[in-house]
């Protein structure tokens, strides 16, 4: 029996992370999970579950979870905790062996970090843990003997192509990106999208700041950066490639030209059951299995980068190093989170992190102070430009 | 350095294989080959690689080859050997580690069994040794410690997406075929099909036997047999899948419903050297890199088994089991010869298969006399009902 922690249960990723718990009740069981907003959610899964912690990231969200749970007899054991402590706690709880990071956002770093402190295994599904912490978390994980499994398909499916290879042998990596919502449409065009035409993703079912970073491509950006640390494979080795279909979720390129693949139906419980599950492969409770006549064709084009232009500044934060990723990816949660907030347009995306890696003063080899000042100063400085 | 021995190095494959070789000199050397009508080109091979020992298959192009080798002062040392005991001898070398099987056809058998027999590593290009022989060649590689790593671009596929993943947790394999040249046609108008229609291969360039084979997707059923046998897979857990483009080589859906797959151009020098350098991946020089963007778009359709039923034929021998797999392959063999003589028609290969089928007396977990014997049989009994 494998025992879990997950933070962000509530979010896409952490409820397809119970589907895969609840399939597979023999060999996985949840210990402590933490939320914010759906406390009604988190009381459920709780409920379900029966982990021995919960965390409530606001003080006001916990007093009416905790309301909840003292009406439950059968409930009024579990421990609750609040802020980047609960959190933390959640991560780094001393009955799991694998700490499921579902949370969207910086948010994500310091408790993984706390896990892979204690030697736990990490399955990430948190993009800014690798696009910010890469450099320190891949040394830290490294030395703890803690694996790092991605859990986003594309890592998963290099992930699964890396099996039994070895890294000498690799030539690049070839990271598919289905195009997002405006795949083809020009710039003159894309002036005028509104946040609703950016929320209909064509493949995936996605929370709402991964389906703004895909119709940008900033989504593939922070994925190269994350490839960059987790494989530990420069950026010029890394490839993108417009895949509309989404089946084929990534590949890699050997030395003798030899491509290998993973496909599949677009369904993260396939990854995420494969993280928990490695180095092992179960059934695949209710996952359909691919079938490539009905998909019928499989087409390919190469990256629009000029009407795109979030994932060249992904490649230029990589070329510059330091804190620069970080800034990046500060800039571009608090300007997605201001589109959706209809303050601002599509492209002042791309327009306000130029300006903010243009004045940001990078640290060389930052440790986690350097990278957390680096993230409040990016978020401030471009809240400050869009005067919010 | 790696020694091998190449038993048909003047076929396509072996033409390859050296290739391989020579882009390669510090990797490998080549100590005995052999080949058959070809005495022009196997002399230069003999003097540009220099081999201790050459078979020549039949006495009279010995003959041939003995009186040029006698020639060349720095060649006469080269021994030269005739019939299936030359055959033998390049195979079971005591100076080479690794047999290449690259001949077409029955006679590869015999040869690569006296090579397991010493251990040695086969890269088997040669479908009819595990087609007629898998049941012996598979339990007698496994007691001897010898590998049996696949030349065939699709089991070379298949082997490298097995890479790392154990066993159980196959799912199955997926075969891809090109369709051929007469993909999409009916069975009324390959009723007229010539022999030079079926020579036009769309993707491979490869020998006259294997490219009709191809036509009329008896080459898919063959590696259908062989890759049950090779993987150990029963027949019912392999797929086979048209894909005209053959850049997926082929593919393996494991229990979770993830699929890997091979991809690459098609030049079989990568399936042979990764057979030489398995399980290291070296440069492939001179291989052309995949660009899927060039390629654009990747189709797939089910395989018309009524209009070929040479592939169901060869799931229904797999069925059936004991020496009927090598009845069909001995039938097929003859049948092809006298298609490429425009003595049958396109038709009258899975014609005379299914009658041959019929009326062969299978033996139950046959020996290699046993298999010898079914195929000899096989082969009067076509010959007969074609009457030549």
């Amino acid at each position: 029996m494998k025992k879990i922690s997950i933070i962000g249960s509530t979010g896409s990723i952490g409820r397809q992370s119970l589907d895969v718990v609840r399939s597979n009740t023999d060999k996985f069981k949840v210990t402590a999970i933490s939320g914010n907003e759906n406390t009604e959610l988190l009381f459920e899964q709780a409920r379900e579950f029966m982990p021995e912690l919960v965390a409530i990231y606001s003080e006001k969200h916990a007093l009416e979870f905790n309301e909840k749970i003292r009406r439950d007899p059968e409930l009024r054991g579990i421990e609750i905790m609040t802020g980047l402590e609960g959190l933390k706690a959640v991560a780094a709880h001393s009955d799991s062996s694998m700490l499921i990071t579902a949370v969207v956002g910086m948010i994500g770093l310091v408790p993984t970090i706390e896990a892979i402190k204690k030697g736990k295994d990490i399955a990430l599904s948190n993009k800014e843990t690798m696009v910010a912490g890469g450099e320190i978390v891949s040394r830290l994980s490294g030395s703890m003997g803690a694996r790092i499994i991605p859990v986003d398909s594309e890592h998963s499916a290099i992930f699964q192509c890396l099996n039994g290879e070895e890294k000498e042998s690799v030539e690049k990596l070839i990271l598919t990106a289905s195009g997002g919502p405006f795949r083809g449409r020009t710039s003159q065009e894309l002036m005028k999208v509104s946040k609703a035409d950016a929320l209909r993703h064509p493949n995936w079912e996605m929370g709402r700041k991964i389906t703004i970073d895909s119709a940008t491509l900033m989504n593939k950006g922070l994925e190269v950066i994350e490839a960059r640390w987790l494989f530990g494979i420069d950026a010029d080795r890394i490839d993108v490639i417009v895949h509309p279909q989404s089946i084929i979720h990534s590949m890699v390129e050997f030395k003798d030209k030899s491509v290998i693949a993973q496909l599949g139906n677009p369904d993260m419980r396939m990854p995420i059951q494969y993280a928990l599950t490695y180095p092992q492969r179960k059934e695949g409770k209710g996952i359909e299995s691919l079938d490539l006549v009905k998909v019928g064709s499989l087409t390919f084009e190469k990256p629009d980068c000029e009407t795109f232009p979030c994932l060249k500044l992904a490649y230029e934060v990589l070329r510059l190093g330091g804190t620069y990723a970080v800034a990046l990816n500060a800039a571009n949660e608090v300007l997605v989170e201001q589109f959706l907030n209809d303050r601002i347009g599509f492209y002042d995306i791309p327009r306000y992190i130029e300006k903010t890696l243009e004045r940001h003063s990078s640290i060389e080899e930052p440790g986690i102070e350097d990278i957390l000042a680096a993230d409040t100063w990016a978020r401030e400085f471009v809240k400050q430009q869009i005067a919010i």
